[in-house]
């Protein structure tokens, strides 16, 4: 494709259930120009992430829904071809969300600048992006781990999981994570330094009686189901369960119930869930700070699965969705 | 019964499912003497209240069951009769934790002295007792009300109910009421002065539409089951339910399942629930303090529902489960 050619994927129709690719489509548009006080990036990486399958419904939500024909929301990182603004020039490298596209035209206050390289680009959708924002805040706000806790995470090898279950060790905790097979259980314990990684797939309470001896303070749940309700009845006394996702759920048409909310009252729990974009961006100079400081001393590791070619977005969508992808998932979009 | 007897009512064995008569026992004991440094009192008023029935069951929980044989245990009000401990004399008016029976002896650590009359000494069980405190340490830690809000009160013609309403109504909020049956709802209407009080045994969710018609921001939970189930739905984004009890499933001997929690997450709702005595104590001079200037001026109003003689406490406690008393219940021991 040449490169004057904008590619675009865009929501054909609203999925019911389990996205399929045909509930999306490919357009070839011509580039954008920028107006004046505008911007034209062309995107180099594109984050795929769990919370789209939500912008896909037509469901009340924290956000309004993707129009169907428009292009699929998302996060990118990329380069400025061409500025009409003010402090932005060709080759910048900037963070944004542009969308599922190759090319856009961007306000300058929508545009946050990264350096290209160190660390990668690619990592600013990552462990340095929204989704290490969202641990970050996620356990400052709502699972405030103390030294000697036990901290359970699901999806513990996700974009996420990753980085909460990390975060966790350096503030002292016992953490647990919670990943699909015995590949993504040996990542999380061999490099990310879990004390242990349980695979959901076996049979996860008893898992979970044998690596939480002392119970569970704080749990992050990022994947509902039968991983929630396995976790459930072990919360110590003022558990804090930080509500960040369910994704085993997102495709559900029906509800399922819930576990019993007695024990709410009976442990003085607290289950809160949150949305990054509510409070987190406020903070993501001193988040940055802090992650960069643990990159740097070796402290934070990272995983990405990156998959070429802006038009294999939807199918890897629909992988995130059933837990195929190992890592942080991106886009390489040319 | 010559007043040298002590009367006791024991737990003689644990509740299957609803308590009923047999599950007591009634004891006639010789009136305890106080040892050095110790005070005699004689119980005035006993509170009945419905975490008893916890107590009554030796599943886990966050208080050690009564053992089977003892002493059922409880507030009361009463009068000291002999001192051997300073600073208490025999006809002082004193709160603490006696249990269900006419004379204990007691530890001054456990004592508060109250005034006798003004305002009645009962009140000191109810509006300005722990379920007044409960109310107070409830909504200043979780339930945070914002002028503006509308609150939503489970039992709100209940002891922790009508005061968490009308602490709502003081901070400024929308207070709508759930109790059980007309005349209950009139009272906390016409009383108690909420903006609206709804029967639950009619069509609750159609009731609550109509009454709450910008959602829920605070729910305070004291029932669960039906209630909870008609009251989720309608929680708006930021909710937070304070969870203090779930009376509708207390005798349940198999937990039903409870709302599914995406919710959660999309609207960032907070459930948290919460104990008076773990850290609400401390803060009762000064609860005491605004809840007396509240009743001073006119501000506070509360009902109690009186039954008279300690041998009627396991009947009154068994309909207070069924939601058959109507305000405070309190017992009158002689």
């Amino acid at each position: 494709m040449a490169d004057d050619t904008n590619l675009q994927i865009l929501l054909r129709r609203r999925p019911q259930g389990t996205p399929t690719p045909d509930d999306f489509a490919i357009a070839e548009t011509p580039v954008p120009q920028p107006a004046e006080g505008e911007v034209l990036v062309r995107a180099r990486f594109l984050s795929l992430d769990p919370y789209m399958r939500g912008r896909m419904s037509d469901a009340k939500s924290y956000s309004k829904p993707v129009e169907v024909g428009a292009v699929m929301e998302g996060q990118t990182a990329g380069e400025v071809v061409a500025s009409r603004a003010p402090g932005f020039a060709p080759g910048d490298t900037v963070l944004g969300g542009f969308g599922w596209q190759r090319f856009s035209c961007v306000q300058p206050a929508r545009l946050f600048k990264v350096p290209a390289e160190n660390p990668p680009l690619s990592a600013s959708l990552g462990v340095l992006g929204m989704p290490g924002l969202t641990a970050w805040v996620g356990l400052e706000d709502i699972g405030q781990p103390k030294a000697g806790e036990t901290l359970v995470v699901s999806a513990a090898s996700g974009a996420v999981g990753q980085v909460v279950g990390q975060i966790g060790r350096i503030r002292g905790c016992r953490v647990v994570g919670i990943a699909g097979g015995a590949e993504k259980c040996a990542f999380v314990e061999d490099t990310l330094g879990f004390d242990a990684c349980l695979d959901h797939r076996g049979d996860l309470r008893a898992q979970l009686d044998a690596a939480c001896p002392n119970g569970i303070d704080v749990y992050w749940e990022n994947v509902g189901g039968a991983v929630q309700a396995a976790v459930f009845p072990l919360m110590n006394d003022f558990g804090r369960l930080v509500m960040c996702g369910m994704i085993a759920e997102y495709n559900d048409t029906k509800p399922a119930p819930g576990p019993n909310l007695m024990a709410v009252v009976r442990k003085r729990l607290r289950i809160q869930g949150f949305i990054v974009s509510d409070s987190g961006w406020p903070r993501y100079g001193r988040f940055r700070e802090e992650m960069t400081g643990w990159m740097q001393a070796g402290r934070m590791q990272w995983r990405e699965d990156v998959v070429d070619g802006l038009r294999r977005a939807p199918e890897a969508f629909i992988g995130l969705l059933a837990g195929r992808n190992f890592g942080k998932l991106v886009v390489r979009v040319d």
